[in-house]
């Protein structure tokens, strides 16, 4: 059923992601979970993601298995006790009301401080919020939300968050490494993220790396046995094994990825690769005529978010089929309230894949009929 | 890192198992998880794990992300309602005290019958167990429960659950697609297994195959997020897709290690070859000197335990080393209350593979110097 033979794939979405071949290619062989090299591979890979964080003195690296939000689950379940602490969730988009969807699902005390989709939020106002509420403990801050695509202010955050002594939990998904995210100069409680974005694994499995002290004190408060981090953890430092059966395939291929990323020149060069890929898919769009959604100023290198045209020629549904038809996949619909489409510009992808992108969007534009003035939104 | 030039990994383990190339192959292409040709993939998958339970006109499959424990976990949550049920949780081995545990982090009330480890459950003191328990709504057993290897009585146990209008769970991870288990000739409400047992796919994923009505009535019953079955359903109906990234890669496998399950000749035909491997695997043992720790009858073909031999000069260790240096990969320890090691039979592996195994312990223990008098137990 499955079928090898079929020209490279070109994801364009928020994840999975476009892998390279040396990184699928690692995962034809078979490993024993708990067999000494397997026990090594993944100790390499937790030593090298608390590096890439900069939390070698002060982190450790817990892996989880599942999707991100497993991850995201897991880390806020270890770290938010229900007995002791309370959320401070900053939202503006679909991951941070996922995030407040877990704090209810878990029990945990939550405030919202909401901003609009393509509005970061306020150091000053969340600094006011936590002069407000004493009872507050943790602020969770997705990096970059991919709903639009939007960079929140992760240094400004941060400074306030340990000026009022309250600890920060980041939902790095989609910008851990890619952007830098530095533990020695934040002070941040925990970093979250998944094998499938910047790093460019297959998916299959998350992490956190986590201020050691902070875990340390986290035992018996997860909601969900799978989803322990604190027991994940001890038994993992205690035997180099995980608790439960992991994605032996996948840590494999995490493995060469991030040997991969480290050759390519780390988070700088990764960085500046999908900064390209953003600004070809940025100028080639609105060259076509499309808005984008973001002020440039804050356009993560992630995911581009383009306002659906007015025009009635105009259908994406065509534009995906298109696309499609030739190995490009874009994400299928909109996840802002605004009508959008979105095109991700991360994953192993370069230069020529986008300009290949904007010369096959201007291709299907043709054959809609579709021109520059249709492609403006509604007002 | 990773060197794929090794020779073929026989893992004889509990899991991660020996999966065919044709699996890991499957690996070697990306999916967009929202893209049609995915959701065909999932739906396939999906009907052809319902189908294998023989639940085709009255159950759903359900997968969710992680290893086996976390379908288990996910299953219970979602099927075991805080407010309203308590579970008989069926305990002869390390899984079915996952299960306890699993009961204990998500707040659901339960009783356990504990038996010992070379002893299966008593369907006669379980129906006197739910005569005696209004509360009981549900019993969980586990199939085959890979701490001994014992097989435990399946139907006997469904056919006093049912006379007792209670619900069955079934933990099937290492049976499921080795042993039938047949929904319309037992009555049970969720059978729980993973991608990477008897299937012979990659280790990533888990399922259950849910009485449809029971799943209906589930909303809200969920622990956690991430493990929300209802959710998960009620999502791929609707869209198709996973609610959360997806192990894209992992599903590939299993879809072409379904197809490769069909094509050997599907359960029957599954079971007679790791029938065939456990009993190379138990003569053979058995005729070097060992003792097994289970009597035949209860030998599920699964995992062989062998009690611990008694003479000082046998060393698991310099055995398990002498088997990987030749890419036979063992369970590194032991389980069982009783001193005692594991070998598994399942997975891609054959009847020469087995028997290169009893050579190569063979050799081991003429490198060692003990003769069959020494692999007897202590007394």
């Amino acid at each position: 059923m499955t079928d090898q033979n079929v020209p490279r794939q070109i994801l364009l979405t928020p994840g999975p992601l476009t892998t390279a071949e040396p990184t699928r290619r690692a995962m034809l062989r078979d490993w024993g979970s708990r067999d000494g090299a397997f026990i090594a591979m993944t100790a390499r890979v937790r030593q090298r993601l608390t590096a890439l964080a900069g939390g070698a003195d002060s982190h450790v690296c817990v892996p989880v298995q599942g999707s991100g939000t497993f991850a995201v689950e897991a880390t806020i379940g270890t770290l938010v006790s229900r007995e002791t602490s309370k959320a401070l969730v900053l939202v503006n988009g679909a991951y941070g009301r996922r995030i407040v969807r877990i704090c209810e699902v878990a029990g945990r005390a939550y405030s919202v401080y909401e901003t609009a989709e393509d509005t970061p939020p306020d150091p000053t106002r969340v600094a006011a919020m936590l002069a407000d509420d004493a009872a507050l403990t943790h602020v969770v801050l997705v990096h970059c939300e991919t709903t639009s695509g939007i960079l929140n202010p992760l240094a400004e955050i941060a400074g306030v968050v340990e000026a009022a002594g309250r600890k920060l939990i980041v939902d790095a998904m989609s910008s851990f490494g890619a952007l830098e995210i530095d533990c020695r100069a934040l002070r941040i409680e925990a970093v979250i993220a998944s094998a499938n974005k910047g790093l460019e694994g297959t998916p299959g499995l998350g992490y956190a790396i986590i201020e050691k002290q902070a875990l340390a004190a986290a035992k018996g408060n997860a909601h969900a046995l799978s989803l322990d981090l604190f027991d994940q953890h001890e038994y993992m430092e205690r035997t180099g094994q995980w608790r439960f059966t992991p994605p032996t395939h996948v840590l494999a291929a995490l493995d060469a990825a991030l040997e991969a990323h480290q050759a390519e020149g780390g988070v700088a060069a990764r960085g500046a690769r999908y900064s390209g890929n953003r600004d070809i898919l940025l100028n080639g769009l609105r060259a076509l005529g499309f808005e984008t959604f973001l002020p440039d100023a804050l356009q993560a290198p992630v995911i581009v978010t383009v306002r659906m045209p007015a025009d009635p020629e105009f259908s994406f549904q065509t534009l995906y089929d298109a696309l499609n038809a030739q190995g490009i996949v874009l994400y299928p619909g909109a996840v802002t309230q605004e009508k959008s489409f979105r095109i991700g510009c991360i994953g192993q992808v370069f230069a020529a894949d986008m300009r290949r992108t904007i010369d096959a969007i201007a291709a299907a534009l043709d054959d809609m009929g579709v021109t520059p003035t249709g492609l403006k939104p509604a007002a």
